[in-house]
């Protein structure tokens, strides 16, 4: 078992000018860890959101959707331990609770806070902790690498270590930053409800720009990677743009609009990094390079399908060359393509093509075992029908997986 | 571990009127384990099959597929060992080979039989033992439980247990007869290619008939369990009626047509269940019954979410009655339902309504912790939106399936 390796430094949501953060104990979690952290702009700013698309939403995850309507926040505060999910009406009001009293302390309106929680499913939220613990926290608001390594920490559950993202862009002519942190280590963990990234940026853009480019990012992110195929009830995304860089604002689609995607989908595609190689009994992760689609869609569906297959996995698990598992899994995708065209690579060296293994020379089966047993595998895919391509990771399959999700009851 | 049991009596093909079969030795296997079989009717026979819906098909699929437009066979002829997938034109001219063979030994043409082939991908057959091992096993062609019998086993590749099914109907005032055998432990086991299943009737029955009847017996049976969510390049259903049972021939549908239909998806229901209790690593089965879909398809969409989840998967293996993972599954499924009408059960006992657990009582909750420690386990899931209603059958997902399809690499 190789456990994923902590970030150097956790400095990142406080890196773009006009955020605070700080995380705190306030008493949910059993264990006396971290549970309760706040990340706050210095005035309301534009914000957006993206959220599981699972049909039963938590509590918090419907407050939140409702609170960005607006397209601005002054703070996001969460807590884990307790994911508010499944508590009906009185779960959805301590949800808000949660707002009004961070709202209270940071002098704003309620729904300019949304709320966040992680944790243990169908259980109340122990509001007599939450509340004054929310205050206390606040208190603690500042700048630096310690809030930030202290939010991205109090936000965890079964994940082994904390993940931050930072990039760097500039935006007519001005440095703009991009920090972020994230939770998440299955889709769902045990009875847990799970997947939350925060994202700040001192970039200046309205809300209604932000709001797609949040989207473009995590399509081209969060939504490509998979640990177990399962879909949270609590997964939620949240960018805040302060626009203290002070270039001109970003009010239309353009070369500015463009820049800012890409820095946003980097800071994604790094923390949904961070989350795979964290994903429940990961040792390894491994990317599906599909080119040669027929539209976005079909690359899409051949490599979710490698990147979710049980075979797949426990073939990168095992280190096992599969190439005809790679080929069952095109295959069953539904994406469209001749299955005489379609050409399969490991670690860059072709093994499949015009319907045949190719080059299982026992040199070259030797080199593809070689590759296969490293930390970070990479798995090509040609459709040979067109031009369009993505890019998914995923994580092996192990005992510890089962172990983590089976024996541990809840 | 609990292994699965094999069935008291291995009668089967050979109790519907009209219909041989033999299984034997021919070498592919390296353990000297039984290899080849064949099922041969008296006569040509209307016949009928499915196909994988995987895009890349092994050879002898193709040639099956090809056999069948005719929609007359006279003879199966199946090895184990070697797949004959991922092969090319030598692949597929082998396959035809193999029908030749059995052909002239059993005086009718190549096209009246069909091959079907399962075990490692990418290696091509050994020609020079399948030719002479075809006809020394059609020398044996009979009928009874012994040759039933060895049929059975001849086509096993990692499954622990041969697999058959029976039942018997009334139409016209007639007996009519059905028989089944089939083989399969993953959806594709390791680097093998997968599921097969013969079924023999005596009943009576166009060849246009008694396609449809099987389109409709897999879907309400095989196409509704699921091992490891992997669909194999192999896959295929064969039936062959031999009229023998002499009522008047069904050639409209109507209500001897629905009886049919009855009886196969038994014999279909009846094996798919037996290749899911003998999944890979499967100690548990579970059954999803849902209702109150708003159309088949929602049913549907549902119970196959349900069933695929590695986290409800899991929790079956562990025992564990974790509804939040059951309401997790049906709402990432994409089934039209209201969440506020949801409602879920376990073994009986609801666990689940408008939006929160119920019953979670320490006596209700032993009473479940019992229920799901048992072999065999029933969900219930009513989505509350309709009438439709499906039946999905899933396994536990365990360390077992981790070791067969991580540590014996190919």
């Amino acid at each position: 078992m190789s456990p994923p390796v902590p970030p150097r430094s956790l400095a990142s949501i406080t890196l773009p000018r006009g955020f605070t953060a700080a995380g705190g104990i306030c008493g949910i979690k059993a264990s006396g860890k971290p549970d309760l952290a706040v990340i706050a702009a210095d005035r309301p700013v534009p914000a957006a959101g993206v959220f599981t698309k699972n049909k039963i939403k938590g509590e918090p995850v419907k407050v939140a959707m409702r609170h960005l309507r607006g397209g601005h926040l002054r703070a996001i505060v969460v807590n884990s331990g307790c994911s508010n999910v499944a508590t009906g009406k009185p779960g959805e009001r301590d949800a808000v609770e949660m707002c009004r009293i961070a709202a209270e302390h940071l002098g704003c309106q309620t729904r300019q806070v949304v709320p966040c929680s992680t944790g243990v499913i169908g259980r109340p939220l122990p509001m007599d902790k939450v509340g004054p613990g929310i205050g206390q926290v606040i208190a603690k608001l500042s700048r630096g690498k310690q809030p930030d390594s202290d939010a991205a920490t109090a936000i965890l559950t079964t994940d082994l270590v904390p993940k931050v993202a930072k990039t760097t862009i500039t935006l007519g002519g001005k440095k703009v930053t991009l920090g972020g942190i994230c939770k998440g280590s299955g889709m769902i963990a045990p009875n847990m409800a799970t997947m939350l990234a925060f994202i700040t940026t001192d970039a200046n853009i309205t809300p209604a720009l932000l709001k797609s480019s949040l989207r473009a990012a995590v399509n081209a992110s969060f939504n490509r990677v998979t640990v177990d195929t399962d879909t949270s009830t609590s997964d939620s995304v949240i960018v805040m743009a302060s626009g203290a860089a002070e270039h001109r604002i970003i009010a239309a689609r353009g070369k500015q609009y463009d820049t800012f995607v890409a820095g946003l989908t980097e800071v994604c595609q790094q923390l949904a990094y961070q989350l795979v190689r964290d994903g429940e009994g990961a040792n390894k992760v491994f990317r599906v390079n599909v080119i040669g689609g027929k539209s976005e869609k079909d690359a899409d569906k051949a490599g979710r399908a490698v990147a979710e297959s049980p075979l797949v996995k426990t073939a990168v698990h095992g280190g096992d060359p599969n190439w005809g598992r790679l080929a069952m899994a095109v295959g069953k995708s539904g994406a469209r393509f001749d299955p005489g065209r379609l050409k399969l690579s490991i670690a860059g060296t072709a093994v499949y093509k015009q319907g045949l293994p190719i080059n299982m020379t026992p040199a070259v089966t030797a080199k593809l075992e070689k590759a296969m047993a490293k930390e970070q595998i990479d798995i090509g895919i040609d459709l040979g029908a067109g031009e369009a391509e993505v890019v998914w990771m995923g994580c092996d399959l192990s005992r510890e997986y089962i172990a983590i999700n089976a024996d541990y009851t809840t």
